[in-house]
């Protein structure tokens, strides 16, 4: 699958992932009226509302981009219809030919992370069949529980050819609380780094491995450091845009090949008709509002790229 | 709702929690031969099958115990369907006037904790309406990102009046991998129970925080340690049982109120029937045997307090 990300990147000449993580506040008026018309104001409302709209943002920029990253905490908050709205999400996303990268952020004990790389990237027997469930491509994964809360999940993205994003240095504020915390003189999320690196030796495709990193794009410098222990890591960036990350800042997260990273924008593509820059769109072309704001990404990070390297 | 954890620990005499983790594996096959005549060998027949195996195992301990804490992996490897089994076991737990600990270990950055904490704990507002949705009393909590991470889910609990086990030593053999890495002389568990008591110290019931940890049943020193670091926090204690330890080991978990500490079992409880000791009574009566397990891990549980305290 790493493979398939990296061809992806070279067609579209497009080194990002747009965030679907559809809040409700995101939702133009029209689309959550019709909604909650055919659903009421449920949770099933919630989720079809949830539904279109992605679908309307889907269309907008498929041919644009190489992956989508949805982040299934939006959709688990309406519940069971939420996760339909998710499964919904993915597949239509497979459709359109769009990679998919779960961004579910689990980890734990051995069984129980075997129970989430199944859910995720595997396939699940019953009796004599067997189903696979979500189907994203690629799942982001908590490190805390150390390897063998990794394994599983490593082991079956090797029998599926997935692949996995751990987090390293996430992009929130107090990342650093834990993250940064020196240990024989190093801080943390080097640690992690060195592990995924490891990881990822054992779990190549040709250039890169499929065991990635989450290195949050609020911290250059530590994107730089990264970039230079984890030479054969792709590494997903979030936080570019809303949460402040700025193309100038990025290209240090890539190599020169132009590859080894992929930078995500959630609210600054899906909710971009609620900024000034694309305002004139309205509510009503939102989805056109989305496929602009992607534009002038994918425009920024190349010119990062292209004045760095 | 920790001092109605406190009350039903008081009242069953029983500071342990019965984990509703079930594998296909563990269900009898009287169970799984009428789930899958009704809605054949698919998710939705595997998820009526650990929906009915539950009821079974909930039917024959919920007057012995205070709190069950289904491992949402179990379910969310069968896809929507299985969450909507989560739900029902949620649902049918309270019914029975069981507290329900949800082992999600979510954790995100502040706005995707937030969506968690609404998802399992809170409500959701959907235009002028707001549901509840999974319900759970308390859920646990991944520290890696931090405060901002935590902060959510500490907000809705205040809100609502539930709780949080925060993952300070978990109980698998890889745990130390970072976990115990030494920071300024200090294991990194350390710093994440100071850190979770002082987050407990702002949200006390009476004489424990609803802030509490997680520390596992196979490192009983830590435990020892943990419990003089963090007083008010209230101790969930998984891998008990199958995954080694002991009551004699677990007394030191304690306070000497006999409480601020409750000790988790599932494989050890709900397949007991598949272990020798339990294994007169068969496949058919798996939840008598998961009965005798409970009761011998109470007795067990409690011995060990009677000889320490």
């Amino acid at each position: 699958m790493i493979e398939k990300l990296i061809q992806k990147i070279k067609e579209t000449n497009a080194p990002i992932v747009v965030g679907l993580d559809p809040m409700l506040s995101y939702v133009p008026e029209h689309i959550l009226k019709q909604a909650y018309e055919t659903y009421g104001e449920t949770l099933k409302g919630a989720a079809e509302a949830v539904w279109q709209f992605n679908r309307g943002i889907i269309d907008c920029t498929y041919d644009l981009i190489p992956a989508v990253k949805p982040q299934i905490a939006m959709y688990e908050q309406f519940g069971v219809e939420g996760l339909a709205a998710f499964q919904k999400t993915v597949d239509y996303c497979h459709e359109k030919g769009l990679i998919v990268i779960g961004d579910v952020k689990r980890g734990d004990i051995g069984s129980t992370s075997a129970a989430y790389a199944a859910a995720h990237l595997g396939r699940i027997a019953v009796g004599s069949r067997t189903y696979p469930v979500f189907q994203e491509d690629f799942a982001t994964v908590n490190p805390y529980l150390g390897t063998d809360g990794i394994k599983p999940f490593i082991d079956v993205c090797k029998e599926e050819k997935k692949g996995l994003f751990i987090l390293v240095k996430t992009s929130n504020p107090s990342s650093g609380e834990f993250q940064d915390r020196l240990v024989d003189g190093k801080p943390l999320y080097e640690l992690v780094g060195e592990k995924v690196a490891a990881w990822g030796a054992e779990h190549m495709g040709s250039d890169y491995s499929y065991i990635g990193a989450v290195v949050g794009a609020t911290y250059p410098e530590v994107g730089k450091a990264m970039r230079r222990l984890m030479p054969k890591t792709f590494i997903l960036v979030p936080g570019y845009g809303a949460q402040g990350g700025r193309g100038a800042d990025l290209a240090h997260y890539f190599n020169k090949d132009r590859l080894g990273a992929i930078v995500n924008s959630s609210r600054g593509i899906i909710a971009a008709y609620k900024q000034e820059a694309y305002a004139k769109f309205g509510g009503e072309h939102y989805a056109e509002a989305a496929r602009q704001a992607t534009l002038d990404m994918i425009a920024d990070i190349n010119g990062a790229l292209d004045a760095a390297l």
